[in-house]
Order: structure tokens, then C-alpha cells, then sequence
């Protein structure tokens, strides 16, 4: 079966740039060329990430290569390539591993990325699927870091939030489509991705950057999910706690902000939500003019959503 | 306690060449060069590549990392920087995760490679790693692929064959050590590890040659290990159809490989072993000078050892 898989790989996806050799040698090889790489790696698991015996194939694929495209994004990064290594349950057949790959076509052909390899394992345990992205950023161009923001920046988010465990957090879309609209043109002083949730990722850039954040609630941009989420928290707390968003938060400067917020043409939302203050920590701002400081915890995989 | 992990990794393996960005961020980002990037990704799974309840976890991080230096070594590539992915089952302790690091980092300071990033996932199935390992090759050097094998050329072998189940699957020395002596020194036209076993690593490359091999069986260096299998297959069978010596198959010019077996200084034996012919398929001559056709099958994981 692993040699089927094998076999099939190799055809269904061609060697292509930036592959000098791709799919089916030791390892692949990429085009040599003068930029700086940018790596990262994600796996998903059964009964974590994703439930097979409810969700199809075809959306954990797209799941499994997307969350790692939002890691590309979060950097500022353009996306090159990726290797897949599956951990198969015994008993899966050569379709469900196509319809797995179609799933994982899908963000790769959108954003012009190669498949260049993987591993291919069976065990008894669930299925898992460990992809890892490498992206390129040109070498004059600066990553976007957790710990660059400034005092005085304003803090925008992409898309809006909470509620992706109502479907979102399989079929996101990873921002690389506003990066690639954004990174060349913008100096973004830091930005992340909303994986464990919108408080806990920007603190996340908080404390690498040694800053805290006012937010002002009212302009979080709730997604339609965080009002149907039918339990006793209310649609702002399921904005600033849930993970898997994949929303991307960016810090830039006040006239940088004004310039991305005049753009008409971009591929989601972007909202000024925040400013980057002295201190620590998030602090809330309320529609009555108090603040809140909100407890920075994170989403945890597998034990539900946390209440803050 | 992903946090924790995540605390620890950054204070253990602080940033290094060749990362700009290291452990911490959304991705690592690696220095820009003008080398060709040789990208790998392998797992290993307990139950299919180790047993958690009889290896320590020291010994598994050591296979996990060294399974992808060995392909790694198979391209004649410089290792450069890995990123770690666990699935840990529930119930592990940092001193468990710790112990596995301490495995990857024995063969990480061997050969100079950083530690950049990762992944750290808790499922109730069985303990998982997948690393994914980039090296370097000079943009103006040839990566050793499968396909370069030319007629008459001499086939070579490192090391000693067989056996390994015994131990050496977990505690083998990936070839890096060897390639690092002669990658820039000598022209391999194609080069192979053997993971699924002799017979079939090889025919690999004479597929993909197009080419055929005459094997000089009483060559064959084979292990003490392969000697020590107490089963009913011949030491010979052993070390032409286990899986996971990790050695390498190196196909070079008559003279090339003159030169290489001249070399006093290597960190393991080299051993000519054959010749590249026309046609197709692995032939053995045998010491009464008769030639018998090799079967091309590979040591299946879980499966047991097959017979030929």
C-alpha cells in the first residue's frame, strides 16, 4: 500500500518549482535561490484537531495544510512547498488518502504550492497528518515577529472571531491572501495567528515585544458563529477566547494602519481593534469607558472551551 | 504543559545558526544563502518503528532524528536545522519529553544541526514523532539522486548489513559522518540509504537508472547482527532483505571508487560489491560463479521479516 501511495503521489503531483527534485528520491531538493526560508510544522490528530467518524477526508486535508499556511502567513511569508507525513489507521484505502490530497490540493493549488514529499506510515493508533510548510521571505525583507511591536501601534485583526469550533476551524481560510496583497507594500511591526485563541496569541506578541494592549470591545469584529454558539458565555467572550480562528492579529504603526484601512480591494476585513501601551497584559475597553484586564488563557485542544 | 514544553525547548536549544528566527515565533525563519535547500520529513511510531514499553526515550529521539539525517546523508546534503513534531500520549511527563530531546540532541550536536522549531500535540494514541530535516547542498554541486546510475559503474556499500531488529535499527549512525568526508571531494552519481532493505533500496536506484546490477553475494559485508539472527533465514538472506540498516548504496565510476577504497580515514568501511549493468532487476553471483535472480520486495514494518 505505501508503494501504491507512492506511485500515485508521484504522478498526481508532478515535479514543479520549487522543486529541483521532488516526490519519490531520499529527500527533495529545492531551487537554490537568495532568500530567506521560513519553516514551520503542524500536525493534526484524531479526536484533537478534527473527528474523523464525522468530519470527510477532504476538510481534515484542507485543515492539516491550512493551519500551516496560517503559520507562513503570520510570518509575512510567501508559500513555497510542503511535505506530508501521514500516520494512517489500519484499514484506510487508497480513496480516503485521495480525498485526503484533494483537500490538501485545494489551499496548495490556490496558493501555488509544491508537494514535494512525505512519509507514508500505518499503525493501530488514529490518524495523524503532520505537515510542514517552508515559505520564502525576500532577504531584504524583514519576518514578521512576535516581538516588534512599538508603543503607539495600533493592533488590527483580519476577518472576525469566535464560534470556529460551529465549522470554521476546519474550512478557514489562511491568510496568506492578504498577506500576499499586504507584505510587500506595508512594515508590519508584529503579527501572529489566532490559533489559541485572540487574547492568548496577543499577548503572545505582548510579552515578546514587552508591551501591553488596550483593546476596545466594541470594535472586535464577531463572527456570525460567536452569536450561534448556544451556550451561557456571550458571542465577545467566544471572540476573545475561542481558538482555531486562524485569523491574523498585526500590529503596525498609526499612519500604516490608516493607509491598510483605506484599501478597498483586500480579501477579508481588517479592523483597528486596539493600541500598544506601556505595561502588560490585555486590558479591555468597555462601552460605559471602564477597563477590564482580560486573563490571558488559551484554548485547549480536547477539554473544551475555556471561560475566562 | 504544551506551554511548558514550549518554555523548556526555547532556554534548551536557543537560537543558532542557521536560524534567523528560532524556537517561539509562529515559524522559523532560516538565514538567507545560495544553496539548494534538501528538505525530509519521517516518523516514527510506537508499535511500528519502536516499542515504548522495551526503548527508552532516549533511544527513540535518537531514531527519530537520525532516520532523517540518514536521508539526509542519501543526497549527499549538509544537515542544517530540523523541527520536531510530537503526538505524546496522555500521561507523559516533561522528564519523558526531556529524555526524547536529550535522544535528537545527541545526534543534533554530532552533526551540527539546530533545533528551530516543532509542534507538540497530546492524543490518546500511541507516542508519535515526525521530524522534518533541511540540509544544504553548494547551488553549484549535484544532489545525489536515485536516477544517475551509469552502465559499468561500481556499486558501493557502507558499513556492514543485516540484523539490525537486534538493535541497530535504534542506535545506527546515520551516514552523515561518511558524506561529510567525501560529498565535496568525489563525483556519486547516485546514492541511496538503505531503509527497506538492500535488494529493494537498490533497485530503487536501478529503476530509476534504468539500469540493472550484478551483486557479488560473498561481498557483502555482512553485521554480526545479521549473523546473531536465530531464526531459520541464512546471515546472507539478512543482510540483503532487512530493513533499517541505514547504511548507504553508493553507485560511482570504476576509478572513483578505486579512490574511495584507498581512503584510510573513513568513519566507516566501504565495501564494492557490484557493478551497474543493462537490463533491469538485482542479480547475486554466487561463489561457484553462478548468478541467481534477487526478488525485489522490502521488510514491511509490523510485519515481521520476509523471506526471499
Amino acid at each position: 500500500m505505501e508503494q501504491k501511495i507512492i506511485s500515485w503521489l508521484k504522478s498526481a503531483f508532478p515535479r514543479r518549482f520549487p522543486a529541483e527534485i521532488g516526490i519519490g528520491d531520499d529527500a527533495a531538493v529545492l531551487f537554490a535561490n537568495e532568500d530567506q526560508w521560513v519553516v514551520t510544522t503542524d500536525a493534526v490528530v484524531d479526536g484533537v484537531h478534527f473527528q474523523r467518524d464525522r468530519h470527510s477526508w477532504r476538510r481534515i486535508g484542507r485543515k492539516a495544510i491550512a493551519v500551516n499556511l496560517s503559520d507562513l502567513a503570520a510570518m509575512g511569508a510567501k508559500p513555497q512547498a510542503i511535505v506530508v507525513c501521514l500516520v494512517l489507521p489500519l484499514g484506510t484505502v487508497m480513496e480516503n488518502v485521495q480525498e485526503l490530497y484533494a483537500g490538501i490540493s485545494e489551499h496548495a493549488a490556490k496558493y501555488n504550492v509544491a508537494i514535494v514529499g512525505g512519509d507514508t506510515n500505518f499503525s493501530d493508533g488514529p490518524l495523524m497528518i503532520n505537515i510542514t510548510a517552508m515559505g520564502t521571505i525576500a532577504a531584504d525583507r524583514n519576518p514578521w515577529k512576535l516581538s516588534g511591536a512599538q508603543l503607539g501601534d495600533a493592533i488590527l485583526v483580519s476577518g472576525s472571531l469566535g464560534g470556529s469550533i460551529l465549522g470554521r476551524h476546519l474550512d478557514f481560510e489562511p491568510r496568506g491572501d492578504l498577506v500576499a496583497v499586504i507584505a510587500e507594500l506595508f512594515d508590519i511591526h508584529a503579527a501572529t495567528d489566532i490559533s489559541d485563541g485572540f487574547v492568548f496569541n496577543l499577548n503572545a506578541i505582548l510579552s515578546a515585544s514587552n508591551r501591553g494592549a488596550t483593546i476596545d470591545l466594541d470594535k472586535i469584529p464577531m463572527s456570525d458563529a460567536a452569536h450561534d454558539m448556544s451556550d451561557d458565555r456571550p458571542p465577545i467572550n467566544h471572540a476573545l477566547y475561542d481558538g482555531e480562528d486562524f485569523e491574523l492579529i498585526l500590529v503596525v504603526d498609526q499612519n500604516t494602519a490608516d493607509e491598510l484601512l483605506k484599501l478597498t480591494d483586500l480579501p477579508c476585513p481588517l479592523t483597528k481593534i486596539g493600541t500598544i501601551v506601556s505595561g502588560s497584559g490585555v486590558h479591555g475597553l468597555q462601552s460605559d469607558g471602564t477597563k477590564v484586564e482580560l486573563p490571558v488563557h488559551g484554548f485547549i485542544h480536547g477539554q473544551g472551551l475555556p471561560s475566562p
